[in-house]
């Protein structure tokens, strides 16, 4: 495996590197994609005994700059509030491991990667990929970094899928899983959501096939399908505490402008989106999240059997796009499998975006649980 | 007013007609508009005293034909399960209307109508238009029609809100109102629904600021944003019930066809509406229903200070769209008003759509309220 380390800009640690495994990965599907790049930013260190790595898989638009700020950048990392020294998930005690996910755009390999065999970007002749491609090609990462068992894996929304991925596919490279605000599979509704925003995509004459590489992206299809992610993500609550019926003060011309700041708030963040992701990475991600099945060829009793790590299942009971009743299938799963589990569910207002902005709670459980799990030895005996 | 009237094709009695005010109406924004036509449509027959006139404003989507099924039509009018003879809003006791809302596009003015001053479809020249214009334009065909009291106003959804309009602006003119399903204002994520739907309409190119009319229409726009409506309108169970995790038996050679049923249903749902719906109106109606608040300058206890008629508020347990606790806020505003006041929410699974579609309790309730207003004389005093 060939890798590439890039120096951070604000420390001399290693900071964006790219892992390309030297052979082909051989998808669920039975394609075969390669080579892949996985860009992976790494943060603390990696103690002698190779075990305190910590993998925290992103959720559908963030990325492998999961913590810091670097001096060229106005706001942080992703989860910044949750990653650091001293933090929920403290990078003086572990060595925290973040990778783009496969089918991403920033810096994997993707749809607007480089297709090797024609030398122009993949586009639609990339493949689908699912959950289980992305864990997969984490764990040829985790291999490489010469991780034989992660202390934990820990991420929210579509990165909650990828831990329960992880318990599945690779139990015993795990000793503990922190699923957050996620699900074993989408709803009908779930997938609604995600299969309007690329219609919105798809209707946008630049989206062209896919084929708009090196021309006009689709920008207003990808802005309206973020659009309609926002709304998912936060709460009718958190809209009412961040908005009200408020409107602008100076009454625009145009009949059907942003007249609300409601309105005003997602054209912004639809427009912002559209300069930092790729259309096609939307389509090909949004439907691994809707394939994603955990269940699938198992039953609930039989999903996680065997599973000798211990799991956190956290989740936010304003939270109405992944409500809590799914993250409790999961612990029911666990349960039933005789797995060490424990269940939060979290008072916040802030929706599904809890999960990224509901920080002092989630800190006090995820600090306490790392530390349970890091103090006990691998008979789960504890040690003071 | 000028009344043009065309018989049913199934049955002797008046059908379609349009009215058109000798005058312009002045709207809430001081713009005129006109000559304005309503298109409308009624059942039953009008007592001798004019007191059993029923007006059944429509949702967004509605139009003037709420009963019945013409010969030239596959499927009924759009409640028609509703009103009829021996239905729940009883055609042989009660006279009932319905006419397509202004800024419509069935037949009264809207956006698409022709602009007499220029001869041309008004596009976006058309004012902006707000419930209480739609309200006021009902209030002239009513007038036309001689009816000096209706004995209900009865909707659901946007169909609601003119009801509460009703309440507000004509309390004199109404014994009695059923708001289903509905909101005296709307919450910033209500706004925002409609606000992505706007905006998906107006980023398709053939939009061209409204100017489509004698070209290509904005379909993919409209169909978006039918799409997205069309996940409100549902509840989570109704689609676990309806379409669950089931994807189609034959693979798609599109990788981002519509694999899932729930995918397949959306997109019929999409592309059938723009058949028969103006993506114009669809701004202006959606940007009138946002715009709505009937508190605007009163508190909630004084904005149906005075009101006589008798009130049934609806709602359904499974409507996200318009939750519960918004029907309890008219029942609050009600009753802080003295007003004789019942208020039911109803089991069903459906969603917002359980007002079109939960017809067995709301036929029980809407008949026997309609009855007993019918039967009590002005004064309140039952009469059996």
């Amino acid at each position: 495996m060939k890798v590439l380390e890039r120096a951070a800009e604000n420390s001399g640690a290693k900071n964006f590197a790219f892992a390309q495994p030297p052979n082909e990965l051989i998808l669920e599907s039975g394609e075969k994609l390669g080579p892949i790049t996985l860009a992976y930013e790494t943060y603390g260190t990696l103690d002698k005994e190779n075990t305190n790595a910590v993998l925290i898989p992103h959720a559908l638009s963030g990325d492998a700059h999961v913590a810091r700020r670097l001096l060229s950048e106005k706001t942080p990392g992703w989860w910044d509030s949750m990653v650091g020294p001293g933090k929920g998930i403290d990078t003086s005690k572990y060595f925290v491991i973040c990778s783009n996910v496969l089918g991403g755009c920033k810096g994997s390999t993707g749809p607007s990667s480089m297709n090797p065999k024609i030398g122009k970007p993949y586009g639609l002749d990339f493949p689908l990929i699912t959950i289980g491609d992305m864990v997969n090609a984490q764990r040829h990462l985790i291999d490489y970094l010469g991780i034989e068992k992660l202390l934990a894996v820990v991420g929210g929304s579509m990165g909650g899928m990828q831990v329960l991925q992880w318990m599945v596919a690779y139990p015993d490279r795990i000793r503990a899983a922190v699923p957050i605000a996620t699900a074993m599979k989408h709803t009908p509704q779930q997938i609604a959501f995600n299969a309007v925003g690329r219609q919105a995509i798809m209707a946008d004459p630049d989206w062209k096939k896919g084929s708009y590489y090196g021309s006009s992206v689709p920008s207003k299809g990808l802005a309206v399908a973020r659009m309609i992610g926002h709304i998912t993500y936060m709460s009718d609550v958190s809209m009412a505490e961040k908005f009200g019926r408020r409107t602008k003060t100076e009454k625009d011309p145009f009949k059907f402008g942003a007249e609300f700041e409601v309105e005003g708030y997602l054209n912004y963040r639809g427009d912002n989106f559209v300069k930092r992701f790729d259309a096609n990475s939307y389509l090909y991600v949004t439907k691994a999240i809707d394939c994603f099945n955990i269940l699938n060829g198992h039953s609930l009793d039989s999903v996680f059997q065997g599973l000798e790590a211990k799991v956190l299942v956290l989740a936010f009971k304003s939270d109405w796009l992944y409500p809590s009743n799914q993250s409790q299938e999961i612990v029911k799963a666990c349960k039933r499998a005789g797995v060490d589990t424990s269940y939060c569910e979290l008072s916040s207002t802030y929706g599904h975006d809890a999960f990224l902005l509901e920080i002092e709670e989630q800190t006090k459980l995820i600090s306490h649980f790392l530390r349970t799990v890091s103090n006990s030895n691998t008979n789960g005996v504890f040690q003071t």
